[in-house]
């Protein structure tokens, strides 16, 4: 069995494998053509840590995924284990420290916020001022162009940090996030949904942080009238933003489409008030991704 | 992070580790200081191949593990990881080739059966011919004399082949499971009960080889007024003999105790038709399992 670090991943996992490796998953979940058991999550309070532990596998493919990822306070940390699906002999951990989990969830983000964001929208709102709100803001640009990005986080210092990261990348980036803007996208861990009065002037949506019971950032209001993608139903409506709604009586737990079939037809045409995208993380993908990735280091 | 192989492993899960660390496991699981959330199930009809993914931390323990244990055909496989409960850094890859989870299992059968069967008793039934049909002996061996072992398989040429692999551990084996034992001992991977009538003798039965949905290899009858232990109440009741028994009416849904319990206080005295252990597997037993294994291989 061969262990692979995080240099040799960073190199092997470029924005276009990822990316071509994230659409197909979520096509191919979209389809039924994965299988995916619900994940595991262990919590330790007094560390504030939690981890998840994801599997999956998408029908066909050599691989299939065990993903550990955990997060202890800010430090993410983790891997990946592809087994070959025709033995279950194990074939590789991917020590990826968390960060292949980090990349598929920009992806996946920026993948649905493009194809469900009007072309021509080039300002971005970022609640939220973590590795992902850097990322969603970064891998976005690799789709279409970002001109100015708005930044909201409760801790000033923080919001101060990303919009400097964000500058060094080139993108010019301003701490008045509160005001919203066309397209927000929501990269918090909030167990209480976040100022409403940064979603007014949203167009689309893309909620990327609440992953697991108890969490929760989007206002049930923005889920009225909208047209809701989600990347796998079941599990956002148990507990993602989407259910948070459905259980508010904001919307009908039948309502939502698939973030995959947005990614495969484009979005459906339609009277709504606004799009919402919400992203629980699917194993499938990290197979897809995991299984793309091996791929590239074992050539 | 450290990657150790089977024969580091073998030389390191030394009997009296893996049952010391098993009792603690499930004493700790049986009063509750124990977090296992529900396994994860991979199903691959087309390779015979099912994948179980387990996790769990014992209360105030270093680590905690992610096991992944494949069996396709009759070829187990598997790793397990343990992880830092301080900090969610991955500290070791134990890669046992599936033998840990073996072990443990062989283990934890040995303990409740040699805490459940009367003292004086030395004759055994093995229901099964595989892997654990071979270990639920020799390691209970370890706890109490076995003079006889009666074995029964679908497959004479399976049951002689184990026959003579215990004949060369120096147990009396013969093909006669059929006629039943006091101690009955079941290790297969049945869809539909057991032959009743090699129950018959039994004043204890332990069963280890349901652990999925659809399985089911007690035949429900044995259940009736019986002494029941559980290695997980929830998970016997979802997956587990007992579960099956009680969906058929046979006993009653809060009529089991903790094999914990029993190991920790001996078997509580009543009027019983038989006793019956039902050990779906438990991942709080890998963790600690996994966690005594590797103080030995760290020291």
């Amino acid at each position: 069995m061969k262990v692979f670090g995080l240099e040799e991943i960073s190199a092997a996992a470029k924005p276009a494998v990822v990316f071509d490796a994230m659409r197909a998953a979520l096509i191919a979940h979209a389809e039924g053509r994965t299988s995916v058991p619900a994940p595991m999550v262990l919590e330790f309070p007094q560390y504030a840590g939690d981890t998840h532990v994801k599997a999956g596998h998408i029908a066909g493919t050599p691989y299939f995924a065990v993903k550990v990822a955990s997060t202890f306070g800010s430090v993410n940390n983790g891997l990946v284990l592809a087994v070959d699906a025709t033995t279950g002999q194990p074939a590789a951990v991917l020590a990826d420290e968390g960060k292949l989990t980090a990349w598929r969830t920009a992806a996946a983000g920026a993948l649905i916020t493009d194809a469900m964001t009007p072309s021509g929208i080039d300002e971005v709102a970022v609640l939220g001022t973590g590795e992902q709100a850097l990322l969603q803001v970064l891998w976005l640009r690799e789709l279409r162009p970002v001109n100015r990005v708005k930044v909201w986080g409760r801790r000033p210092e923080a919001v101060e940090r990303l919009c400097a990261a964000l500058a060094i990348e080139g993108v010019h980036a301003t701490p008045d996030g509160l005001t919203g803007a066309p397209c927000v996208i929501t990269t918090t861990a909030a167990r209480e949904p976040l100022p409403l009065e940064a979603f007014w002037a949203a167009v689309h949506i893309t909620g990327v942080g609440t992953d697991m019971p108890g969490k929760g950032e989007l206002p049930h209001e923005v889920f009225a009238r909208a047209l809701v993608a989600t990347d796998d139903h079941a599990q956002c409506l148990h507990h993602g933003d989407f259910g948070n709604a459905v259980r508010a009586g904001v919307i009908n737990e039948d309502a939502d489409i698939s973030v995959g079939a947005v990614l495969r037809d484009g979005r459906p045409s339609g009277e709504h008030s606004r799009s919402v995208a919400d992203l629980t993380g699917v194993g499938a993908t990290d197979a897809g991704v995991a299984a793309a990735v091996l791929s590239q280091l074992v050539r």
